[in-house]
């Protein structure tokens, strides 16, 4: 059986991604931290692992595009999970009985108008949202809920109170799969990720995109980030659609590599859709 | 005396960008969301608010650029807070004696390795970094030392322990200053931030930038976001170096218009250089 490694305990929204992109037939691999996601697969201890990289109400998580650039895997896949924040409480639970409400901060956080609205002031974090009902199940008291994903209801029994608490609900997580082996590119549908350093000097970009633009190749993303320390100096993620078995695809990078003093292909995979909010 | 609004309590580190910014004769206003500090503003409860915008490790927030353009404030400052983490105790205690650190889960996260060094293993998540300074102050219990800012420590008169626990040095958050009229655009080392909308086809970013590139317009950060429910249409934000009121930047914003369904100038305003790490 494929053991996935993912951040956080079971029930997470890692989880949940890794199960939704696999189906149910993997073993999971809960670690403490994203590097250590990243050393199970490393030594083979999991097959591969799955990582959040860019939510779209908090943005991408710089600490993992560090990490892809520190360890040597490879992106193999994409997912976008939508997140929807379920409320959870002991299979005797009602709404109208509760008086707290307990995850982590960020869910919380994004769940305060519906909150409000359903009359719940007393709120109390905890570390993660499947955390927080693994500490429900331990208790027995029906007067606190957790939020959390239906998955992590499921993995406990726990009852599912209400659905949709997000406020927004253009609320989605985009995560990377990971493999200490790049898959061969696909042809058609593909998506490649990449990362390089610019010196700073007006147009310098501009340049750097031409060897896209002129070939038309697509961008899907691109994001700079300072490099710390170095001044005038700018890390650049790029994703593009597009794959590097293809001549045109290996011509841009061969063409960027001259004046990027640093390139790296993090991976070609297929590419998945957004889905709809 | 200024009234500058933030987002947390007393000591959050929102509060040191303020007090580092504008000195410390003003008098800060504590609010429950980042909305709420928009909403501060606009109704002239404070005379300006501070928001950060985007973290070195946790990236941009995205959560604030929406509401950025959901609101008509406009940006008159930035500033670079280095993001210090510091090990916070009752008067009376000593690092050896601790047996629990509380804190916000980021906060706990950025420190989890100088934690483990130091030989604490028991760490409970609170709401904020503030907070827990404040939940400290309210027990008279030596174990037990909260990871916050100085700052902090000074508003509830506790002890510093421990300096920098933080595991990355490279930590640092860009706040934005936000007040219901723009500034006179300075004419020297100016910063000017953009939002605009382009529909993707291959190349519509390389022709928007374009209008920077040839006209030696300095890019400082670029970050695209795909908008949901609309496929194939992206947000972009950038910062460019250079002053609205100067003619070339005028001429590049018209030649952006020209093909941005959407652009709006959230603010010009001085630059504020990057701390060392």
């Amino acid at each position: 059986m494929k053991i996935i490694a993912f951040q956080g305990e079971h029930g997470a929204y890692s989880e949940s991604a890794a199960i939704e992109y696999f189906g149910s037939q993997i073993e999971t691999l809960p670690c403490e931290s994203f590097e250590a996601v990243f050393e199970a697969v490393e030594h083979g201890i999991a097959h591969q692992g799955i990582i959040p990289i860019e939510n779209s109400l908090a943005g991408s998580v710089h600490q993992n595009y560090d990490l892809l650039l520190s360890h040597s895997l490879h992106i193999v896949g994409e997912y976008h999970l939508r997140i929807q924040h379920c409320l959870i409480g002991l299979p005797g639970a009602k709404i109208k009985d509760l008086q707290k409400v307990i995850s982590h901060p960020q869910a919380l956080a994004q769940c305060r108008e519906t909150l409000k609205r359903m009359g719940i002031s007393h709120i109390e974090p905890v570390y993660d949202t499947a955390g927080a009902v693994r500490l429900l199940s331990h208790q027995s008291d029906p007067t606190v809920a957790a939020i959390a994903s239906r998955r992590a209801a499921e993995v406990y029994n726990m009852k599912i109170l209400a659905e949709g608490l997000e406020d927004h609900t253009a609320n989605f997580t985009r995560f990377l799969i990971l493999d200490r082996e790049p898959i061969d590119p696909p042809h058609f549908q593909a998506k490649t990720s990449i990362v390089f350093t610019l010196i700073n000097r007006p147009g310098a970009l501009f340049r750097a995109l031409a060897v896209f633009a002129l070939r038309e190749i697509d961008l899907a993303k691109i994001e700079s980030r300072p490099m710390i320390g170095r001044p005038g100096e700018y890390l650049f993620y790029v994703d593009f659609l597009g794959s590097t078995a293809n001549n045109v695809v290996e011509r841009a990078l061969e063409n960027l590599h001259e004046f990027a003093p640093m390139l790296r292909i993090l991976g070609c995979y297929p590419s998945h859709p957004l889905p709809a909010p």
